[in-house]
């Protein structure tokens, strides 16, 4: 039986780049070649794949209980542009893991279990995120997704026609008989590896708004025109920018705020910025304080613009509300680090998962392992051999409890 | 007599754009059309062209001492992409309206007098400023423009010969004979107007110094990374900015920095900036203050950084003493100016002039006229047509003084 270090040294064949990273972009060959062998893996290791019309791959432990619903767990097969091995993959390796070492322990369970390798989540060659669990809850459909164009203006719905899937092409829609979704990943922050602990329980996946903020005074010419003149839209960007950070600080952690983004016009050493965009990233597990701390930013903002006599345009494009995990399940998991002698925290994730789709339709749970320096998205991602295994222990631990024990 | 007003118009039909702005990029069909009319206007008014090989032109008033070195005005006939009518232009323009009526009214002067149309000053074609003057001076040779290229990939010596000027064209290279400059140019800053001026005597042309910094701290996801374990670069960068322009207040006027260019890697809103690179443009008309300010402000950079946990790089690229003006020329405009009656203030330049080079070989003088709100290199620079008037007024009464009385 492979550990799990291996598996993820397997998965990463398909699309790795030469750095050591993985690009695997929805419907492209390399994320064709790697559903085809997961699904080859899942046979191999007694598991029953199957595709959905989306793309979709799911690995079936069939339980000996009929009418029981299905209990599922793994995560998304496609990885950002030159990304590493770990995200998402993790999810799914862990799943083929703990499946094929429960049945092998314990024969079939009560209830079924599968693992999906769900087909999109990063939103990296199309804009859209998440094709493969809205597609899956039914959250989404065909028509969500017409209008997407990849950046060489391929359509995605000739994209997934390409590569074999598409409406009717597999028969198999969005799915009603889930019941519990259970998804493992790398935690992409460095709070678990700086606390020196192996698992992270995730309360919440975090409420985030994004902002872009205009802010217009008067482009003039660097020399000729005296401080007092000057209507400079750099100057009160840059004081909006710390004032954000300084209030972020002040409200306190779990509260992040970020600016990544900005464009100054017209951009040029000898020219004072006639305008200046820049964007703002907030993120609160609870959707109370993430609107109290965006009003009392957006309110900084325009004092700034009123005393550097600038104007700004506030809008908010990305508005997306915090989602608990389920709490039984998340205690669940606590006992069973107990239990393993896992050092552990609760914590909220402050990136979003197919989990926050999922939960919408069935209890959910996510269990993170640690980022090495808290890298992700980069050929630099990894996780230590004994964290991947800890991490498929309380899967295995926890999928005992819901398929064979209860 | 043509005003100045129409001869303004006149040459702003060469390269003229569709919105009433102008572009004659050096070596262009535009520039020559512009020269050749230039040439052609010169002779009508009774003064003597003459190109030399770089291309700058020269309109002869001959004087009847044959013996005296040349008194010569004028100021550059190239702009800057959708420039406005006046930069540049309305030294030229100023310089014929001038000499032709000292000839119709007193003749021929003593010392002989020049307008000269500079072939190039913007360094909007070319990454190269100052070519008209610095060759014609001898600051500066084929040697230093022949690895230039434009955007297009055109070699500017190839582009020189193809316009029909370079090595031995026409015959005429840099000039020893000059030992007077007198330009006169539009303000490009709203100074004049703000106070109600109509005259603006130059006494010094600001010092520059143009800085990149480069801050690095680290590059980390958005949301899964508490505040308090950041290296935001952007943070720090924007506290930068902030403490320069505050910085720049206490110095106080005729003090001014700006910060027009910045770029933020990787530059994405959900991923918190390693690196945040921007410029700073500093400038003061005395030499010492301008290093001490920056060197206050760089002292505040370093400062912030080390509070940030960031590093940084601080480049200087760009560094020009500040050049005075004569100060018996200037002390001769402000005479002509209370004999006229005309309202003036005297100030510095805080944009680089062609006098900046001449200074460095003879003595000189700039006079400046109101610019509408301050507005230049744009089609929406402006001039009142009393004020053309007047500059030209002060700059034929100071022409007279120094051919004709002298």
């Amino acid at each position: 039986m492979e550990t799990t270090e291996q598996l993820i040294e397997w998965l990463s064949r398909y699309g790795a780049d030469e750095d050591g990273g993985v690009t695997r972009l929805l419907y492209t060959r390399s994320w064709k070649e790697a559903q085809e062998a997961l699904a080859d893996k899942m046979k191999s290791l007694g598991l029953q794949p199957a595709f959905d019309d989306a793309g979709n791959l799911f690995g079936r432990l069939q339980g000996t209980d009929p009418e029981s619903p299905c209990i599922l767990t793994g995560s998304h097969v496609d990885t950002v542009q030159r990304g590493g091995k770990y995200d998402g993959a993790y999810g799914i390796v862990a799943g083929l893991a703990a499946l094929s070492r429960l049945r092998d322990r314990y024969g079939a369970p009560r209830k079924t279990i599968e693992v999906a390798a769900f087909c999109e989540e990063e939103g990296s060659r199309f804009p859209y995120n998440y094709w493969g669990s809205t597609f899956m809850t039914g959250a989404a459909d065909y028509k969500d997704i017409e209008h997407a164009h990849d950046r060489r203006g391929v359509p995605f719905m000739q994209a997934m026609r390409e590569s074999g899937f598409g409406p009717g092409s597999h028969g198999r829609g969005p799915r009603k008989d889930i019941d519990t979704f259970i998804e493992l990943h790398i935690e992409q922050g460095a709070i678990l590896e700086r606390e020196g602990k192996t698992i992270g329980i995730v309360e919440q996946i975090v409420g985030l708004q994004r902002y872009t903020v205009r802010v217009k005074g008067e482009a003039n010419h660097a020399g000729t025109t005296p401080m007092s003149y000057r209507r400079d839209a750099m100057r009160a960007a840059s004081e909006m920018v710390a004032a954000v950070m300084d209030s972020a600080d002040e409200i306190g952690a779990p509260l992040v705020a970020t600016v990544g983004q900005m464009e100054l016009i017209p951009g040029t050493p000898n020219v004072i910025p006639g305008e200046v965009i820049f964007t703002i990233d907030v993120r609160h597990p609870d959707g109370l304080r993430l609107e109290e701390a965006c009003a009392r930013m957006i309110k900084l903002l325009r004092s700034i613009a009123e005393r550097r006599d600038a104007t700004i345009e506030v809008e908010r494009w990305m508005n997306t509300a915090p989602v608990d995990m389920d709490a039984e399940l998340t205690g669940a998991i606590e006992r069973l680090c107990q239990m393993r002698n896992f050092s552990y925290r609760r914590m909220p994730s402050g990136a979003g998962h197919d989990a926050q789709i999922l939960a919408a339709c069935c209890r959910t749970a996510m269990i993170f392992v640690p980022s090495r320096n808290g890298v992700s998205h980069s050929p630099l991602e990894y996780t230590k051999p004994e964290h991947l295994e800890a991490g498929v222990q309380v899967l295995m631990d926890l999928l005992y409890q819901l398929a064979y024990e209860a």
